[in-house]
């Protein structure tokens, strides 16, 4: 019968911040190069999720709640079986965030930071216009609040600093987790 | 940078059958024996899952069809890492197991199979007493049908063999695919 190897015990590497602000973008990034180096990793998008596990729920608190917490479930269980597990989602709440971070073995906070202005200038799914518009109620950052994390392992300014060099201070995060953990 | 071990691609085990047809009880006996033999492996049980990610759903045919479809969901990811799933629920659908068959490199499908007779006398959680005095509605094989598997990979017939029998009529289907698999 098939011996597993042993292996470390994943991550859940957790990127919040603002739409548009460069969460996808920084991860997929981050994605790519994981898999380049050989590391089993899973990307986990908080807008996919709504599509497929979370089509139940709406942009209340409780719902986007209950949406964070069904991924940092899945997420969980993944990283338990060795996965880096990369999660991208506004997850605008910090009590919920915090949640997550108290069940998982290693939580690696990532605050994906621009001010709001950048991030409605960039407007990357044509969602600021239509929150300004009231097509959509309940935007973050616009009639619905963001709570910063207070202590983020990272932070990444995407307004001060390149794409690459947020994406290598998250790939240096994760190595210095990983070359830590038993193997 | 840790550098992920080749792995065969993992497996879903799905156990489908009435209330009290035994697929706890040869699901957890299954997974304690994977574990012993160094197996990465994972249990998803369906009225776990109704109290974690699933606690929006109820019992109609859509409400079925969307708790198995998420178990599936969580599944396939869990597969792709190389873990072998153990999924136990009803699933009393052949449309969405097989959806989810589909949709997997490797199913397995477990019928566990008992006559309505003996898993209403068994009654292991009172449910088919409950059913039975209208106490609770929509309870499959007393007013909620349950589609057989027309070809499962493997059939347990939990009122004809022993547990053993029935474990290690999976161990041993598991242990041919793990053995196929490019490793």
């Amino acid at each position: 019968m098939y011996r597993a190897q042993a292996g470390h015990n994943g991550i859940v590497v957790w990127f919040t911040g603002l739409s548009s602000a460069g969460k996808t973008t920084i991860c997929e990034a981050v994605y790519t190069e994981l898999l380049a180096s050989g590391v089993r990793a899973e990307m986990l998008d908080g807008d996919t999720f709504r599509q497929h596990l979370n089509r139940d729920l709406g942009f209340s608190k409780e719902d986007r709640d209950e949406n964070v917490r069904r991924l940092g479930f899945v997420a969980r269980l993944l990283a338990r079986h060795g996965v880096v597990v990369l999660v991208s989602a506004i997850s605008p709440y910090r009590k919920v965030r915090d949640e997550i971070r108290a069940s998982v073995e290693t939580f690696l906070e990532v605050y994906v930071n621009a001010p709001l202005h950048i991030c409605e200038a960039r407007d990357v799914k044509g969602l600021y216009r239509k929150a300004r518009l009231g097509l959509i109620q309940q935007f973050t950052g616009i009639d619905d609040p963001y709570e910063p994390p207070l202590s983020p392992e990272i932070e990444c300014q995407t307004d001060l600093q390149s794409v690459r060099q947020c994406v290598e201070s998250v790939i240096d995060g994760i190595g210095k987790r990983l070359g830590k953990a038993p193997e």
